[in-house]
């Protein structure tokens, strides 16, 4: 007779679910066990939680299919949330599935008791709590349905010890369900959209989610290609898709004065997979507004439809179905000389990069020069940190690898980012993935350098403590090798590029420490 | 003219709080230039937000005063909570300082924003979201207070950007408060607890919170040795005192029967500072009874009651308050012969242990022995992972150094534990504490290897894999170097005495890396 534990575990893989990126303890233990039996189901052991939430966004980001995690109660839950808040930022499908005491230990408030679902709430569109064994096959159905969206989500099944341990004898919510049904399309949106985008005046298209990869973003270049609106997308898309022949699609700037200047002049924005535009953070005295005044804002879609089917429905509305779309020229910069620096470095990526390389890109200050640089290398996915919350790149990286071994990940990581999730190289090493890291050490939380001027605040001499990380300078390279990573540091252009190409060429993960200035 | 970050600053100050463990960003920008003016705070930079809550538990215990955290939103706070669910199993005073977007950013739903309350409120005894910045001095105020207890506790202040970069034109909430009132004490508890203990009937008493060290601990010792009851405290105490000349406390077993077997036969159980013992964990088909049936369980103190005075007058009570507690002999293990384990490692620690050292213990099962190997050692403190959030005992021992910084710290830590918190080595490095590290690298999440026998949960090849760190080898002397800290490897019994020798002779950090089989 299968165990609750058996349920999650075949449910999971009923619906899809491949990989499980797991942090477990001894509240997951039967759920550890069910994984001996199910072949189809790759466990891949992380060692922070921060690491397999990570994964698991990457994951999903790169096939549109939600992993699982399995984590360890309140605390593993948290220990992970920073990273499902980048998901959640992000729109990708994961599921959660963390363990918990059984239901009737939970009254003795155990020293590892805490309040599970308030934790999960702040990341999950879906949250539920088990609470008998045979409910979980429909448990984990409903919790897969929810993660798969659209959009994508994260969805959070709470499992108790005493749920997963338990027999099941029928299961109860053994209802057969219909296939998941597709986004639908707002007819009344696409038509208004497109009398706008037809009508003359200024447009943009704000491209997000679904709609900055694959046939979304091939539809709305061909939108553009038919009515002249620009196209832009979202400061920090999820995956954009990119590089020669492909639409060139400019990203909002991150400063909004920047952002607020590239939509100056729009009439009318609509808005395909993103949100409203708005600044990252508040500066006193500034303006809060991205978008012009007098710019009419509407959503092409919403919630619950299909983005990508809206656009291909747009552009055969606006006659650009067959219109030939714009496309980036192939073009990339020569490796350079002079000084490495974030702008060198840059050069040296763009030369580089190879044709299909997944880049995973939390460079932050030092990838200043990053999009420039490579806009006309070989076509390429560029997935950014969607939710502002540090440690995203390491982990991401390891996800994308393992949705897509075939490709070559290039991970673009600030020190300071770099250092919250380093374990992450550990899974890469033991999992022999492909992922070239670059470590841009520039030894600085160089962000606040630069946002404290915009900030309006005068960071004195102990404040100015709190951004310097190089005393002592952080050895990206032994930290590499101690998670049994090969590396490199380099200090020059041409070590830099050489690196560069070592960890390109070679299979399996290798980091480079790229030591740069802080950005002026 | 101050702003609301200076009323934060200097209200922590005045509070008493001495240290910020400070992980910031943008939204943190003016309470960090707030600490330029105020010399008699020491940030601590952190380059994990679990660092600095972990620090702050340390500090927090060794001091019974709050440190402070600074943090960045949500997801700053999300990083943090594994720690501070620690410390709130702990009792120790911490006071979270969580920056937040400005309140007029916040309905735009920026890419950082989430419910930063509903984080907080897992984990803290008080929240509170400042609005207003002539009310931040009494915020602060009231946190601190809230966080000093007794008990100790968690608080939590959200500082909103645009409270804090106002500027405050008269301190509304400028009331003087009287001294925080101490916890009093129940003369009805008191004389109950003095009945049963002088009743010749089995008695025992269950010392955990402050209770476990100084004088709350020789007034219990002065209570047993007045009437024979014995002393038992937590399984995991936050800083229980030992060593020789100190009481001789038995800890609590961790598995239900350990613990069970040394409650059978008492009739009456007091507590003093501790909860009622339940099992860590709940198992299929076992008991979760602990307390034995037939044994009375009555609570010395409660919810704001001073335990420590509490002790002491019922040590008056029961004509303890002159005599001589029971003292622990003095007593080292030699430096054995035989291979380097978990138990002859311990057996070096125990001849090694310095007078005073503040002991982080994270060992887990390569910990076994310590306990025993340790307890004639010279006096000493020794913390333990209260609420089994791994990932504690580096973080734990930055705070304790901080605190302490004329005592050793000696950190023995769990190979797999270590990895959640690893950045905590680079801060010892930056701030040159006196720690010796100890991993005890058995390479394998042990626990779960023995938890499954208790489980019933027989986890086969695949499931095994996820208890498995030795491929890649993790290398903690690459590590530690990485992050500025020096370390050698031991392999055996010599090298292991020779290395941690050196690392508490030399000052600040040093790491060993302790190669053991995992315990059978």
């Amino acid at each position: 007779m299968p165990n609750g534990a058996q349920s999650v575990i075949s449910g999971l893989v009923e619906a899809g679910v491949q990989v499980c990126f797991a942090n477990p303890g001894t509240s997951e233990l039967h759920l550890v066990t069910a994984l001996d039996d199910a072949p189809r189901m790759r466990p891949v052991l992380c060692l922070f939680e921060g690491v397999a939430t990570g994964a698991a966004d990457g994951y999903g980001r790169m096939t549109g299919r939600p992993a699982s995690t399995l984590l360890h109660l309140g605390p593993g839950l948290a220990g992970g949330l920073p990273n499902l808040h980048n998901a959640r930022r992000a729109g990708t499908p994961v599921v959660n599935v963390v363990g918990d005491h059984a239901l009737r230990h939970k009254r003795l408030d155990a020293p590892l008791e805490s309040d599970i679902t308030a934790l999960a709430r702040t990341v999950s569109a879906w949250t539920r709590r088990a609470y008998d064994a045979a409910d979980l096959a429909d448990d984990v159905a409903d919790a897969v349905a929810a993660a798969a969206g659209p959009p994508g989500a994260v969805a959070t099944l709470v499992v108790p010890a005493d749920v997963a341990w338990a027999d099941v004898e029928k299961h109860a919510g053994a209802r057969r369900r219909a296939a998941v049904p597709h986004g639908f399309v707002s007819e009344r949106a696409l038509e208004e959209a497109a009398a706008v985008l037809r009508s003359g005046e200024p447009a943009a298209l704000l491209l997000g989610g679904a709609a900055t990869h694959g046939a979304g973003l091939r539809a709305a270049a061909q939108v553009a290609g038919a009515t002249g609106a620009r196209l832009l997308c979202e400061t920090f898309p999820a995956r954009l898709e990119r590089g020669a022949g492909l639409p060139p699609v400019e990203r909002l700037g991150y400063r909004t004065a920047d952002a607020a200047g590239q939509l100056a002049g729009v009439r009318h924005l609509v808005l395909a997979g993103a949100s409203v535009p708005v600044p990252f953070f508040a500066y006193p005295g500034q303006s809060g507004v991205v978008v012009p005044d007098g710019c009419e804002v509407r959503d092409l879609g919403g919630a619950g439809q299909d983005v990508g089917v809206a656009l291909r429905e747009l552009a055969a509305a606006v006659g650009g179905g067959t219109a030939a779309a714009v496309a980036r020229e192939p073009g990339r910069p020569r490796v350079p000389g002079g000084d490495l620096t974030a702008e060198t470095a840059a050069a040296v990526v763009g030369a580089l990069l190879p044709q299909g390389a997944v880049v995973v890109d939390e460079s932050n200050t030092s990838g200043l020069w990053l999009p420039d640089a490579t806009a006309g290398a070989p076509p390429h996915d560029w997935l950014t940190l969607t939710g502002g919350a540090l440690g995203q790149g390491l982990p991401l990286a390891v996800g994308a690898a393992v949705a897509r071994p075939e490709r070559p990940v290039v991970a673009l990581v600030a020190d300071g980012a770099a250092m919250y999730t380093l374990p992450a190289l550990w899974t890469q090493a033991r999992e022999g993935l492909d992922v070239t890291t670059v470590v841009f050490s520039n030894r600085a939380y160089a962000i606040l350098g630069l946002e404290q001027a915009m900030m309006g605040a005068s960071v004195g001499a102990a404040g100015r403590e709190l951004f310097d990380l190089g005393r002592p300078e952080l050895d990206f390279v032994a930290l590499a090798r101690g998670m049994g990573v090969p590396a490199g540091r380099a200090t020059t252009v041409e070590g830099f590029a050489s690196l560069l190409e070592r960890g390109l060429a070679e299979p399996g993960p290798f980091l480079v420490e790229c030591v740069v200035p802080p950005i002026a």
